[in-house]
Order: structure tokens, then sequence, then C-alpha cells
């Protein structure tokens, strides 16, 4: 299967990233995970993205807040489907990540989820490979109707406490 | 090759849309448009993402403006990966529309392309195909290096007008 | 009398709910609490939609919050009115629900109300059935009275402390 | 049957309005227009609110813009239910009038459409009265489907066009 | 000398208020303190400010958050200076107060000042009466001087730990 | 009677001033105009302040755009009132200069009202001077009956044309 | 004396960026003018950035509109100051552009100026040239004071109208 | 070497303003700290920068929160270059700050770093002086490699954690 490259900004998105690196985990997914800067090693960057086909990536995804220019810098060194996660900072409350990551000029798109949305990120990355994997396809399936069943379940919880 | 699905919300989006459509078009990948709206025709909009991986689609791009709940809603229902396009209205200069499509809640990923970005939906949807496809692969990379080239082009023009 | 149906895209909105039941009930007005998502469980939403005159259902009330697609997905699949309150994420401060759910597009209409306004919701769903219920708006108007006194009441301790 | 108070702040809110008013003679709904502002003429307005449930009147539209508190100044003054038009105006894209009309604090409610929304005020106010009225319920029902005939329509003239 | 009304929409916006009362109480300028609700309690508001003028006031200061209309709802029944406190609440961080309370339509001026600013409030309260009372006018200059001078002295702490 | 200083920051911001220089003439109340830029002329802006309480001023109302700094620039040099009007240049839609007017720190007060208000700022100047002119009182309170009874001619109008 | 350099993201920033261009042009600073894009050109952007300081360059102006990551891509590769102009595009009124440009991570600073500012991105960089250039600061200065005495003029020409 | 003039606004800024002050000091820029109010001590402020120039200074960093006139008014009374720090303060995230400091008319430009963006500044000086001083540039670039190298070791530890 091709791998997931999960690339952040900075050490600092972590938190927020590893909710699509367990998510892959779950799904068997494989993944490499790295720190590239688009500002401070602009070099690693393009490099990754340059050969990231030809080591047997399918999908990148990165994260990065404030001015994130990640995921656009990736995506102007590769066809790969890029995935960009908008990371929330100490201002602006991340508006201004998912701006600059989301509004792509014509030519080099990225795929944008949610402000810290790290989990459809790497469900996002799987879909996209399961497009040609039925048994993955299969996982996600079952992995959807699994979360339908918890739905339920806490509504069978709240319509009991509510409902007589 | 898996075809795309293009769907828009309404038919009034078709001028946005249409670049989706020469995009894919251009790239020689296979389509279907349709309008189908998420809150007017609900029933055939589901039916169509329940029904899209069987019938051999392999992404679905949809747009949609205002409180734009197409992407998402076509989402809910399948497992192919699901582009949206937030289209701009007579209010709020496309926020509303951005918002509402790429804000969703874990579980269900939409890939959120800019405002009016129908261009790159078209692209993504290839890149995503692309993934295995390497023939495909090399077209996304020719166009992307003619593109190069155009600017390139301008540039030229530019520092001949301009610089001596 | 009617029921009020109150629908809940994830329990983790009920703190936000709870407000609106407890309203409903000093109303003596009755209602049903349900956790359906427009996203996870699309068919047992649609589902109560479609059923819910039938059921003697009055009013719909739907939180969500992100891109709260809930009040709209129900609101396509009945004519009773459908209230949505939008829901505080913790990302955007609730911009993101309150436009998803209020921008609809013409034809489905969702009557919505404040940020995390769940109380006025439980109130605008009493007054729904106070247009015909001489009783029930008897009971609305004497809360509102209640409501005059006790700030009246706040007045005059904060008249007390600062005007001599 | 009640009849529909539709209020406007301004005359300039008239080309708003006017789809509020189309729709409720679509659906026969009776309906009484007037020019009150909650600023210029607040006495008017008050007691027009007063003494609404008395005269017949079932639920109130009001359509304001910039800091728009027509529809709160109603809501203050009667517990029928008050729809609010947020409208349009020179700065701020309807921004100001969405909030000063939808975040309205606990106790009074008013139910907000989408900026300049007339439409589905006029939707609402019917699906109001249509709680006990099953004819009016039936009408509402028999739109709803010409509506999504027309999309449907709509549809397979894009899908004559596109697809082959 | 006149008298300033402070009306503040709900006692919890009292922390906010104090500022005002303390630069009034300051500046010896003689005020009064109330609680009114523009939606729960507007005719007690509407009495206020209809009565004011000849009750000796010669400004209102209106404290206010969500969809503030409680310095408009004063403002439309008084010709005396109204000053409008937008009140951050829990969402939107003031945005909607501050939109609410400045944008009235032509005719009915509130004078604005920032969101949650309610020294500035009782400063230009004063500043108004200033205008005509030299004495006043002679205290605000000295306060003015006396902040002047507190600026300059942190400039002196901090030049003496920065600079040598 | 005092006069009204009204200072606007460019002569392109005229169009909207003039709203402001009507108003006062309407209501006869005496001005003087003048163009001074808190950025390109700081010197005059401040000497007009300084000297402006001295000069028989009692209010003054400046109107800038984008990062709008001419109200708070006047404001810091004069302890008369400073009325700011915020005014919408070719981007933001008037949020820029309405922020830089009205969010002015604790000490210096801005009277702010709507981006491009300039009737609003023209009446508020003239509510200022009428707190202790009892004729200029009047003449505000006969305006705002005529305005009323504008209105109220327009709500004929209306219900004529829509009620039987 | 050193160059600026003024790069472009793409030819239809032109009508944007000749501002500059005439601003150093009337300044006697010698620049030069390229098209180079972050995302389509990123090979040609970073060359130029990398070797500007040893060809010559002084400073370095970079306009680009919605996820505007130019000035970015430019300041991660030289450490000449880069000043970014903000391009307002057909959605967000030029937002996105300011965010993009203006919220960088620490590390790579860009010297933002207003969306659309041209201008002042010319005077900026005319600025930094002069801070060991005494003659340049000379012409700055004349300039000011043309501007200055320009604004005078009209002050004139207003007051002449509306002051007797 | 030239010095670095760094004005704050307020005490109060102080936490925000000690990141340029140890940028600063990192690269061996002499620089000042001073507290200015555009507001409360308008002339002071003025006054430095009139004399900044001939008192050896090259450039000035001048920090503000909510409508931050601060950058503006200094850079309206010198031609040296302005770089201003838009601070966060407890209402609108920074963006009040960030527009009044950005967004400047055309004549007197404001270098503009992200809100809060301190550390940005104290290198945006550094360059600016770097332009013609080859050893603070060699200073700047060997920063900028080590900035480059710690995110090299941060990438290596995340890759031994998470890649085998």
């Amino acid at each position: 299967m091709k791998k997931i490259g999960i690339i952040m900004g900075s050490d600092s998105d972590l938190p927020v990233v590893e909710k699509a690196i367990e998510t892959l985990r779950e799904l068997d997914v494989p993944y490499e995970v790295h720190v590239f800067s688009a500002h401070r090693t602009p070099d690693e960057a393009k490099e990754f993205a340059v050969s990231a086909r030809d080591r047997g990536f399918g999908a990148i995804i990165a994260a990065a807040g404030k001015a994130a220019h990640l995921a656009g810098a990736l995506a102007a060194n590769t066809t790969l489907p890029v995935i960009g996660i908008p990371v929330k900072s100490s201002t602006l409350d991340g508006l201004d990540a998912l701006l600059s990551t989301v509004q792509m000029p014509g030519g080099i798109p990225v795929a944008t989820v949610a402000i810290d949305g790290a989990k459809n990120a790497g469900l996002l990355a799987a879909q996209m490979l399961a497009i040609t994997d039925e048994e993955l396809a299969g996982r996600l399936s079952a992995q959807r109707k699994e979360a339908a069943a918890k739905v339920l379940g806490k509504n069978k919880t709240i319509e009991e406490k509510f409902n007589q």
C-alpha cells in the first residue's frame, strides 16, 4: 500500500497531529511523520515533496498554524494530493491558518479540513488510498458503522434519561 | 478509469462549476454532472452518494453556497473522498459557504478548496485518481510544467517592459 | 398538546441543550430528546424528521456545532418549523455554527437563535405551540412578567447601592 | 386562519420583503404589511406588537438592516413568535444586521433567517400556522414537492448537456 | 450640574459598568445607576429616556451585550446624547454587541465607545457636560495631565531598566 | 452658540461628510470644515484640537478611512468631545476604519457612529450642544417628530398598497 | 545604490504593483520587476531570493493575493527585508491575503503593508535604503512635505467653500 | 551602528515587547526602549520620532493594542522605517490592533508584523540595518541556520518516535 506523509511545521503542532497518526494506525495505513517548516527548512520541505511519489507516498498531510504556507509549499512541488490541517494558534482563533491553507490560487490545490481537524485529515488520506483498495474501503465502512453505532448508543442513553 | 461525480446544489452554480468540468476534460478524466440539492432533493443526493462507489466513481466534487451542506451530506453517505467547493453568494463574500463546508466534525471529512475554487477541485480529483494511475500523473505533471512555462513567459514580458 | 423534538448532533452538546429542556419543562410543554447526527447517523435524523408530524410533534429544536448541518438536514425532511441552535466549539467562537445554521437557501427555513441560545430555542418552540393554545400563551406571559419583575428587583438593589 | 404581520423598518427594505409577501400569498396565508421603525416610530412598533395576538395575528415577520433592533423590539412586547430578516445594507455585507437580530439575550427569542432571506421568513411563518392547520401543511408539502421537481428538471437539463 | 444616567441591561454588566461610575465620581459628576432591559423591561427603559431631560439628566450611558439594543432603544426616546458601551459576552468576543450598538440608522445616533470601554464612556459623558462647564473642563484637563505624568513615570522606569 | 469643527482626513471623504454639514445647517448649528490628516499634516491636526475650546468650539467631528487615526489624534489633544465617523474604503468594507476609531484605549474617548454615519455625527454634535440649549433641543425634537411623521407616511402608502 | 526587487505572484497583480514601481521611480531608487509564483514557479522564486543580496538588492517587495505565500516564501530564502503587499481578489475582500502575509511565524519576518498598499511598499523600501543614504532621506522628506502641502491646499479649497 | 528605537504604548505591552529586545540583544544591535502613548503622551511620541534620525536611530519598533495608532503616529513624524507590532488585548483577539496598524493610508507606511510578533519585529529591524552591514547580515544568516538546525533536530526526534 502507498504510504501517507504527515508533515508538521513545528513540533508544537504534534498534539493536534497525533489524531491523524492514530487514525491511520487504526486503519492499518502506513505513514511517515516529519517536522519540516515551509519557512525555516524550506529545502527539506521541498525535497520531501519532490521525491514523495517515487518514494511510495500516496498523499501528504500538512499541519501548520498562523500564515500556514506548509501545505501549499508542499503542493507546489508534487502532484500528489496534499491535505492541509489549519492549526489554531494564540491569536485569531485559527482563521489565519484556515484562510492561508484553503484559499490557494488556481493550479495548486490543497484539500483543506477543519481547523485542528487532524482526525479527518487521516480519514481523508485513507479515503484517497481506498479509491482503488477495496479492503481499505471495507475498513473505512466498518469504522463508519462503528461511529454510527456509538452515536446510536449515546442516543439511547439520552433517550432513557429524558424521555419516559 | 474511475469517474468523478460533479454535483452542484443549484444550476445557478454552473458558471463556477464549469472550470472543474473543463479541468477534468483537459486531463481526460471521465465525469458525470448532476444538480442535487442537500435540502430540496435530499433523497437524490443521498442515493447518488450511497451508490457512487459501486457505479464506478472514484471521488465526488460538490459545489454549494450559503449554508453549504451539500458536500457534507454526500460525505455522510459514502467513504469516497468528497471535495467541497464553497460558492460565493450575494452576502458575506463566501465566508458562510467556506465555514459550512470546511468545518466538518470528526469522522466525516470534506476536502475543501478555495471559495469558487472549481479548477482546483478538478485538479484535486484528478490527483486522487493519479495516486495509482501513472499516466494521469504524467498528464498532471505536464500540465503543471505548462502552467510554470506560462508564468515564466509572463515574467519575460514584464521584465522586458520594466527592466532595462 | 403537540410535542417538541429536541435533537442534538452529539451528546457533548447536552450542557447547552439542557436549558431548552428545562424551559419546556417549566412551561409544561411535552418533549422528546434524541441524539442524531446529520453526518454520522443521517438516516435516523431523516427518519425522525419525516415522521415527526405524524408522531405528534409540533416543532423540532436542533443543536449542533462547527459546520452545523443538523437543523438544515431535519428541515429538508419536514414542513414542521425547525429551530436551530448554533453551538460554540473550540475554534471560531461559534461563528461557523451560526452561519451554517442561519444562511439556509430559499425554500428550507431554519429558525435560528443565538449561539448557545438554548433557552430561547425552548421559548420559541413554546411560542409556536401557543399560537393556538391560549393557556400556554398565558403561561408564556406569566413567565415574561416574572422575568421583568426579576430585572426590576435587581434594578432596585443596584439603585439602593449606587443612588442616594 | 391567523394573520401574519410583516413589518419593515424602512420602506427601502421593501424589495427584500416582497418575497415574504409573495410566499404568503402563494400559500393563501393572510397578512398585513406595515412600516414601523424601532427607532423612529418606537411607539407604533410597540403598539403593534402588544395588540397583535388579540388582533388575530399568529406570528410577526420583521425586516431591518444595520443595528437591526426591530425584530427584538417587537419580540419584547409580545409572546407571539417573531421572525427576523437581517437586511444587507451598504457596509459590512449584512453581518451587522445578522448579529443584531440573532444574538438575542435569554428570554426574548427571535427566529432569525438568512440575510435577505425573506422567502424563508414567509415559509417559516406559514410552517408555524401549519402546526395545527393540516390544509396549510398540505400546501407546504405540495410546494416543497414542486420545488424538488424543479431541481430535478434542472438536473435533467444539466445531465443532458454534460453527460452522454 | 446635569446628572448622567447610567443604565445597564443586566446586573451582570456591573463589573464592566463600575469603571464608568468610578470615573464620574472622581470627576465629581452626579449620576444615577439603573438596571433596565431593552427586552425584558422595555417600558421602564423607555420611560427613563422620555423623562430624562426633564429630570435633569445631561446624557445617558447604556451598557449591554450580545444583540445590544439598549443604547438604541434609549436613544429612540430622547434627544439627549446616549453613549453606548458594547459588553463582551461568552461568544463572538464582543463583535455582536459592538455592531448592534454602533451601526445605528440615520436619525438616531449612539455615541459608541470600545467594547467594555466603560471608563471612556464616563469620560465622554463628562466631556459633554464640560462643553459649557469650565470647572469640569479644568478637572478633565488635570486628570489628563495626571494620566500623561503616569505614562512618563512608567517610561522612566522602563528606560532605567533597559537603557544604560 | 458653540461651533462644531468638522475635520476630514482627506478631501475624498467629502461625499460622506456632507451629510454632517447639511444636518448641522438644518439645525442652525454653526460649524467650520477642514481637511487635516493625522498622518500627512499631523501638526495642523494637533494645533486645531489644542486650540479648539478656546476658539469657541463645543465638539469636533472627525471622518477618516482605513487605519482611521484622525479622531483619536484629535481627541488626544483636547478634552472636548470628539465624534468619529469611520469611512468605508476600497477594502474590508469599513471594518478597519470602525475598529481603528472605536477601540480607543482608556483615557481618550472617541464617540463613534456607524460606518459612513455622517448624519448621525451631525445629530450627535447638536445633541451635545443641546444639553444646555433648550432652543436647539426643541429643534432636535421637532426634527425627530418630522422624521417619525415621514415613516408614518410611508407606512400609510405601504398599508394602502398591500392591505385591503 | 542597492536595488529593490519587485516580485508579483501573477501578472494580474500589475495594476496594484504599478504604484510601487512609480513610487520608486519618483525617488530615483533602482528596481527590477519580476513575475514569480510561490506555487507555480517556486524554484525561480527561491533562486531570486537566495541570490538577491549578492546581486545588489537591498530589499524585496512581494505582491500576491488569496493564500498569499509569496512574500513568506521569499523571506524564507534571504535575510534581506521582504515587504509584503496583500492583494485583494474576488472573495473575502483581501482578508485572506492580509492574514497569509502578515501572520508569519517567529524567525521569518515579512514587513506587511495595507491591502493593495503598493505605494507604501515602495516608500517603505526607499526608507530602508535611506537609513544610510542621506540624499535619499532628503528626497523622502521633500516628498513628505509636498504631500503635506497638497493636503493643506485641499484644506484651503474646502475651507473657502464651507466656512465664511 | 544605528540604534533601534523600541516604543510601547503602555508598559503593559512589555511582556510582548521583550522578545524584540531579546532578539536585538542576541544580534548585538543597539537599542533604546521607551513608553510613549500616541494618545496620552502624544508630544513625547512625536518628539521622539522627529529627532530619531538625528539621534542615530535607524528604525523604530512600535507596539500597541486596540485602536493601535502608535506606529502610525510615529511614522507620520519621521521618514525612518517604522515597524508596527499589533498587540492582542482582551477583546477581538488582536484584529483591531492589526487593522489599525497595517491599513495605513498612502504616504505613511508602517511595516507590520504578526499580532504579538515581537521577535519578528526585532529581526526585521536588524535586517534593515543589515542591508549595508555585512557583519550583521552574517549574524542573521548564522541565526537562521541555527533555527533550521533546531527544526531538523526536532524532526529527528519525531522521526525516531514515529517512524521505524
